[in-house]
């Protein structure tokens, strides 16, 4: 059967999470009731990182099946007109052999943590940003996120529902960028723990915040248990933005 | 009276324009009520430029008269915390001379309108760029572009409507910046003609979908007539930027 991988961008606002669930919006939920209007095949949709709710996308990849060979292309274009009351839609679809595998394929995983620094609330960024009123010391903050970078057990940043069989992970890349009051955090790493990306950045807050330094942040990363890590960040400024293979 | 001026953002894609209307959502029906709700004082906020139902702005300036003189700062705290379930909100407050006007006084007025230029349909931006499906030549726009900077008669970009005593306007800078598919047009001057900006860059989009050339777009702004200008451009991509006095 041929099988099709697609490059999805969603506004996670609106979106209970990834995983199809009935009468609730979903990412997988959409695509499949699209690809069922578009072709009347119903599908499994695989992803290759499952968001939560709130969290956005700008290149989720997915995969999945279908009985019959469609032009890409096509696809794509017929997929778009039956998700256009949704809030996701489809940036690329191609033809890819039955080894691909949109999850297990995967050899990186790049996401974007969006923070706007400042005292008013967010407008035409609500929900698309994490709004921080204390003012943040980025340059504490890209200094201390370097202990972080490299192979670690991050169980001190892990959700307690992560159903990873390690709490082990590489982390490629933790860098943060800053553009009058808009803070970006880039970060890669071939696989991310569940709330990995949101508890590392809640936990650097603190340290931009100076209510934690360096050290701090090396003792709960050491300590390997979550209640000595810092908060969870928001999803809302959360992007999935490139998958690796 | 102490006098205070406002910087303030707003979300448009849910205000009717700025203009207060009743039963209307909008720009200045929002921060009247949020001043009466905090002081209980009953005034007219004047703004430095009226924006069209979804337009954006991150720089509109207003300002408004108090019987009583607060602290500047808690003035925005204040309203903030009224504002909240509004798609508007405070930046800045200062307190200012009665020879302040924010219309009157200002100098000088900076937009940005935004593009994004893809095939699949807006997710994370719906309602804050506009989507052009065809490839645009932005080098060819920037060129034609430079045929509008300078004093010129502009009834050809003139909404009907426009209350403006004079067709004649000085565009100060008309400048193009892309980044991947996103194109973004810098323009300034010191003031616009009703839906100017947006007539402009509905023309100039012509322009980069080769249905246009230079001559045209000349030809256009020489008919002085509105009907040998292009098609005026949606709201969404629109940002009031900076208010200059």
């Amino acid at each position: 059967m041929p099988r099709y991988k697609l490059i999805v961008e969603y506004d996670g606002t609106h979106i209970f999470g990834w995983q199809r669930q009935v009468d609730t919006p979903t990412g997988q939920g959409f695509l499949e009731k699209a690809i069922e209007d578009f072709c009347g095949e119903v599908v499994t949709v695989h992803c290759a990182g499952r968001t939560d709710a709130g969290v956005h996308a700008t290149g989720q990849v997915v995969h999945f099946d279908l009985v019959k060979e469609w032009d890409a292309f096509r696809v794509m274009d017929a997929l778009n007109a039956h998700l256009r009351f949704t809030p996701l839609s489809v940036l690329h679809t191609e033809l890819v052999g039955e080894d691909f595998h949109a999850r297990f394929s995967a050899v990186g995983r790049r996401y974007v943590y969006r923070i706007i620094n400042r005292r008013a609330p967010l407008t035409i960024d609500a929900n698309r940003a994490w709004q921080v009123t204390a003012p943040l010391n980025v340059a504490a903050m890209q200094d201390a996120a370097q202990i972080l970078v490299g192979t670690h057990d991050f169980s001190s940043f892990r959700a307690s529902e992560c159903q990873s069989k390690s709490p082990v992970k590489t982390l490629d890349e933790l860098r943060f960028e800053s553009n009058g009051n808009e803070i970006l955090m880039h970060t890669a790493a071939r696989s991310f723990l569940h709330h990995q990306v949101r508890n590392m950045i809640g936990t650097l807050v603190m340290v931009g915040q100076g209510k934690w330094d360096k050290t701090n942040l090396k003792e709960a990363l050491d300590a390997k248990n979550r209640s000595k890590g810092g908060p969870t960040a928001p999803p809302d400024g959360l992007y999935l933005t490139h998958v690796y293979y």
